[in-house]
């Protein structure tokens, strides 16, 4: 493959940072997004304003800025979907139309079930089989919107997890973005990084269990230094073991919050309160300001749902993670069992655990819908 | 009757206080604990010193001081309960073999369901159907532990709803107190004052949406001025309703917190949050230092599990109590549902609506163990 060109749907924070980054680096980024007025200055000045890491600013051109998702496609080798998983419905349904044989999907991340949900929806469409889905585990930089047509970002993850759908196309996937994202490492399928979610157990429990606090103060506290205590980690304790126990059940030997904490940032203790507490990478980081976060509004419906879904289909209680979705359905008013991402969504109903995993790795059991 | 000997069962705040405050106005009192540790240093000295709110104090000589239930019990015409819930049962199957026909019990206060269980034990060990069993919405004064053999009254409340089990006895009960305690007012019976808990509603919701901050904090904030913020207001809201709705299955118009809070602190506003911010007698009220608080212990188990077993008895869908009950058995990792007062201890199980109220009303349905 030549140089890819790239599409990046989304310009959130993310989509900035990933398309200014790319396109600093002379790869040709189409920047998509639905609405325009997030892009209108973008669009006029064909380049965002990246600052790095280091403080050093640089001028990034785009080859192209639009809302019009067919323009944005058609060029385009690999599509990088940059966005709350919220969104990953529509972009999917707005996508199946224009997506080709020999193009990549890449959703970064798909949180729980994201490639899965994306794919069964491009098969209902009609959309070529051919046509590679896959998701990282998690976003690759730690960024931020600086202004209109400016993006910073602060910190490059390492080794980020990537599996395609089905996991035999993960080596396609690799290979076609190394050249711009080395530090994408292949997971064993789907299943792995949508399960190996740590969102899922360290986000909305931190939140509903500090709302007051969170109102209160508009988030002036430490997220993590601050709002984990030895009951709120008891709490994420329980919803880990929930979330190990539901992929044990689908036969993935998901990684435990203790084990990555010690993984990622060399963090131990005898519980998972003095993981955290050892962590120096969460020293800064402040709680939310204000209840309407993604920590809730994205991780409930499509990191936790799809965990509770998954249990309650092959018969793991996950009691304290349903407490946790029920306490942000009465919090946001929402019913985030309805929106939320389930077996349906992920067109695994109905599966048994050997077909899933058939499914996973060889895509060749195609679930009925 | 003359002027009535009182049992005072408990040596917590409460009951030095209630002991305190009634043997310094003259009553005969027998105070009753049944560890004797808490009692060693008033029963060396006979006496309570008793500090009251113009800060004058007391010394309040007792009738008797003793770990011997049949010792508190014998010459007793009241027998005042002031205890957490969680010891009802407990103290009831102490006292059930040495009860009479002509005492009084009255719970201080009963929680939910307290005087339905308590009834229930004496039934079925065979104390006298004569034995008149009540309970109070609230415990009658804010008041605090100052030492072995010392006590505090902050403020003595008014107006504290007081029904019998029947209700036809409740004219008795209070006859019998009103010397003592001019502030009970007749409740209609012990459905109302265990359905217009308010405790139920605020205590645990409001501890397990600021658990980080009790926690990192010792509770060095404002439970309710800074602890009720919009959202936390809003579950508070949700639950609120669902035990409105439970005590309208049961033909029961209960308060909701909205009017309560305009009756009893002349609080208004258009929504709860409003209305809790607008009552002055929330400033100055801390937050729990800890997670291991009766806010969880006492009011989970016999506050909640009541109101969502009577739910589930009746159809009625108590979603979110029962996510606050899943929750505190999270934290505190026990399970309430077990421990709690269910239709089953209250002795409800299987009645209908009806002989329910027929039964708490008249006493005339006996309901069957």
């Amino acid at each position: 493959m030549n140089r890819p060109v790239y599409a990046v749907l989304g310009a959130g924070h993310g989509g900035k940072a990933m398309a200014a980054d790319l396109a600093g680096r002379g790869f040709a980024v189409n920047l998509f997004n639905r609405s325009p007025e997030r892009i209108a200055e973008i669009a006029l000045r064909k380049e965002i304003e990246l600052e790095h890491e280091d403080g050093t600013l640089q001028r990034c051109p785009l080859k192209s800025v639009t809302c019009n998702i067919e323009e944005a496609l058609a060029d385009a080798d690999v599509v990088m979907v940059v966005m709350p998983a919220s969104g990953h419905r529509t972009i999917a349904e707005l996508c199946a139309p224009y997506l080709r044989d020999d193009q990549i999907v890449v959703l970064n991340p798909g949180r729980t079930g994201g490639a899965l949900e994306f794919r069964r929806i491009l098969d209902t469409r009609g959309t070529s089989h051919h046509t590679t889905v896959a998701e990282a585990g998690t976003f690759i930089f730690a960024s931020r919107s600086t202004g209109p047509a400016q993006a910073r970002i602060f910190r490059r993850k390492n080794a980020i997890p990537l599996a395609a759908l089905p996991a035999i196309r993960t080596g396609h996937v690799l290979e076609a973005v190394c050249e711009a994202y080395p530090q994408f490492i292949p997971a064993p399928d789907v299943l792995h990084t949508s399960l190996d979610n740590m969102g899922a157990v360290f986000h909305p429990a931190l939140t509903l269990l500090n709302v007051g606090w969170i109102e209160s103060t508009k988030g002036d506290f430490q997220f993590y230094v601050d709002g984990v205590t030895p009951s709120t980690a008891h709490v994420l304790e329980v919803l880990d073991r929930e979330r190990v126990t539901v992929a044990a059940a689908l036969g993935v030997r998901a990684r435990s919050a203790m084990e990555w904490l010690k993984d990622a940032y060399s963090a131990e203790g005898d519980t998972l309160y003095e993981a955290i507490q050892a962590n120096p990478g969460y020293q800064g980081i402040t709680a939310p300001r204000t209840l309407r976060h993604r920590y809730i509004f994205e991780d409930v419906p499509f990191s936790l749902v799809p965990l509770a879904s998954l249990g309650s289909h092959f018969g793991v209680s996950a009691w304290a993670t349903d407490a946790m979705i029920r306490l942000a359905c009465v919090v946001h008013g929402t019913n985030y069992y309805e929106r939320g991402r389930t077996v349906e969504h992920m067109g695994l109903k109905g599966l048994r655990v050997s077909e899933i995993r058939k499914y996973v790795q060889l895509g060749e059991i195609h679930p009925v819908y």
